[in-house]
């Protein structure tokens, strides 16, 4: 049986506290010991440098007190804001994110990784390419095939746009650290745009071009993470397992589209060559 | 003291069952009867023609069972799904909506609402205005003054643009029925655009160029309803209340945006003839 | 790449309209087809005769849109509401419930489940347990130990109790049907007792009694889900895969109390024969 | 029309950063500034002493920006961790609950509110009766009248309880402030029992016992809240507005039950005289 619970508790991490959603399961053959009294003993005790260090501590601490455990695994999350400044007026804002972590003891071994949750936009690319044809049969009545060739090439042609919200984790291993908020960056920079709480016009006019000048599916976003992920962090070692999922609130539909991806670091790097 | 419960029933109007959520709140000097008790001995008695009527047996039943009630509310709201055709191709689809309904017993009267709530896209003008202003300015290390406003008048340009929900309750009373499906109609038809389940490309290009010739504000969409409603609804006396709320789920900030009008249709036919 | 699209659809099922939550899951090793499109040519087109071959009619339609498809997964959930009894007093009740079906295709072959969630209460055993031992001292004062035994006995002793929503997928083949309302049944009966949305006193008493006769964990409301499943359903080969998961809203907690069990039926007849 | 904006910014109180959600209605007869952008020019220039000083405070600074703002609205909640102590083991926990404040500025003058959302257990008083009834039935064949007065005096019988959240809002004047950690510990003691994110054995038995002595609808925690606010917080004037909520997630039913109260200090007063 695997027992389980779900709760928020703060916990603090570099000296700092953080109100943090915790799931801790655990699965034995008989009875467990109640995982609230568990989960108490333990998470005050704790000092850890980073979540998943965090989250690998939880796994070892518990295992003191379930000790017939088969497997154990933690899940947290924790919201997190961090300074940024607008494209143009270089303003500094408060942003919100959302850093989360995982670790699972299975076989006798510890598995842990981290990894962020990020809001930004998604502007599509099959929209705008009909829109830009569209608008060259417009323009023809009136302008030259190099003209036109300009006026694409230099104006934002519209394309629906929305709120995207993609998810990454990574896992980790002695020597291979990565830093959560360089991840965020990373995950950030993976959309058609960054968003920001408040912009002034003229930022308001550069993220929305900058979308425009990036078109992104969800599938887009995914491989994007990927391909930052094996050029910055250089040390994970092939077996790490990576799951990048990108999830956009479509604006010209009601429902939502979705691209997720679950692989090791390896199979990854033998995709992008192929594609080179 | 107010009592309330909040429940899901299966309920009759027009001989066709719908799954609703029903809320039901009684103020009572002393004890109410168990409002489950009360609810459960009506809610399969009421065949009713439309949810505001609905909504009004309710609480006139009700008040058999709590004789002393000083006010009633009934709010109700369930899922329905109308046949719609895709712009250009003009294939069947079917989407959703909700219905709302609203009734409330004070002073010794009933006054009873209905409405819906509707998904939609807003496109942004401010933004739209902005990159307006960028494109002219690109454009005129090529072009003539009348050669870029005739791109600019025929050419999309970029927005940010993204989910919306709008949502209206109207007032009324016998003789000045509103149809529903009709009300649905009208609330999308004053968003940026409509919006479809499925869009061929041809549906897609549009319905983005169709949010890009009417961007509008959260605000622009609450007035527009508004301007629509006086326009169509002629029979509504000017006491009817009506409660416009619009919230998008801006594509460029983590925030959403809200409008909201509480106005009687004397109020608003007051406010649109100064606007004249 | 694995895609994805989370929707509201009208479905039919033995003639009958749900409005169903579909989520439908594509992996490709290249481009997918959108999958709104692919969903929206079948899902109007399939009339099956229950949840799970309609999941599975879903995935055999799709795979003709999607050839290349190396897995694809469909989960749907609807509401549906049944006929009731009070306890005492035999008075007929409309009680919602949800239908989940869930079917996946990987390695050429479909695996389809049916399943339900129910919402339900349990009482607690081990703070029962405390507060019998509580009384038997209380009590120990006035009465010898045969009459503290007919008391304990006899009459109901507190403990806490709370909402629980169990939710159980059993895998389906050929000739190994599974009713699902009766499943919703065996589920309803498997927590400490039935609940009802009306009550009158008798039942109210009647419902808290059996409660409190049958006090159970999450724990052992999945394993008595489990035993009724193997009793009843003697056709499922022992291949077939079980998901059972019970969650209690802990009423002297703040935190929810989770147990789940994932298991072949082959693997539970072989831990109920170790435990007879 | 109201603009309305709603977000999660960190804001300063006593020194101590909390992650708040916060949203901003602002109504004018003409077009509103952008709220993001007057948002966060003043939100972290604010240091307050209070959550309902901040509220306050964010009220008169919006107004330096919206001048012909004709109503302003903030509601403002953030989660707060308090140390606990079990009643048995007296060991030291951390509890969670919600911080809530609201300001309105309406005809030249703001009313501002401060309280808390607390979560607690209720068990019910009549299911309780019931079941006492079903004891001294079953007493009766071996026991006296006063043995069995002894008995059900003396041991915990039955009833169903469950989570229960309780919400307050106090309006407060200059020299009548409210501590909100003492509030909060007021809310908490006010329903059948206060409850715990870890119990031993010997507590659980304790907060068990506990909500069955204090048997509670949701109306008489409503009513508990209320007779506790007059008696603590003397120096409200008459006129000060106060709000409690308290809805249980019933165990015995699917649906929840609610009971309300919106009064003047003044009101209650005067129905607590009455009631004596």
């Amino acid at each position: 049986m695997k027992y389980g619970i779900v709760t928020e508790r703060l916990i603090s991490i570099k000296d700092r506290d953080f109100l943090a959603e915790i799931s801790m399961f655990v699965t034995v053959d008989n009875k467990a010991d109640s995982l609230d009294i568990v989960l108490n003993q333990i998470v005050n005790s704790i000092k850890a440098s980073s979540f998943e260090d965090f989250s690998e501590a939880l796994i070892n601490k518990a295992h003191n007190y379930v000790k017939n455990a088969k497997e154990i695994e933690v899940s947290i999350s924790a919201d997190i804001s961090l300074k940024r400044r607008t494209p143009t007026t270089n303003r500094e804002l408060e942003e919100m994110y959302k850093i989360i972590s995982k670790a699972v003891f299975k076989d006798g071994k510890i598995k842990k990784m981290i990894g962020a949750e990020v809001v930004g936009i998604t502007s599509c690319p099959c929209a705008q390419e009909g829109l830009i044809e569209y608008s060259r049969a417009k323009l023809r009545e009136k302008f030259s095939e190099s003209e036109i060739d300009y006026i694409i090439a230099n104006i934002p042609i519209a394309s629906h746009n929305q709120r995207n919200i993609t998810r990454v984790l990574i896992e980790v291993h002695e020597g291979a650290d990565i830093n959560v908020v360089d991840l965020i960056d990373t995950i950030e920079g993976s959309m058609s745009s960054r968003i920001y709480e408040v912009l002034k016009r003229s930022d308001e006019v550069d993220v929305v071009l900058e979308a425009h000048l990036r078109p992104r599916f969800v599938e887009d976003v995914v491989r994007n993470v990927l391909i930052k992920i094996i050029e910055k962090y250089k040390n994970l070692p092939d077996n790490s397992l990576v799951i990048v999922r990108s999830e956009s609130f479509e604006s010209i539909h009601k429902h939502n589209a979705i691209a997720e991806r679950v692989a090791t670091i390896g199979e990854i790097k033998e995709e992008l060559k192929i594609k080179l």
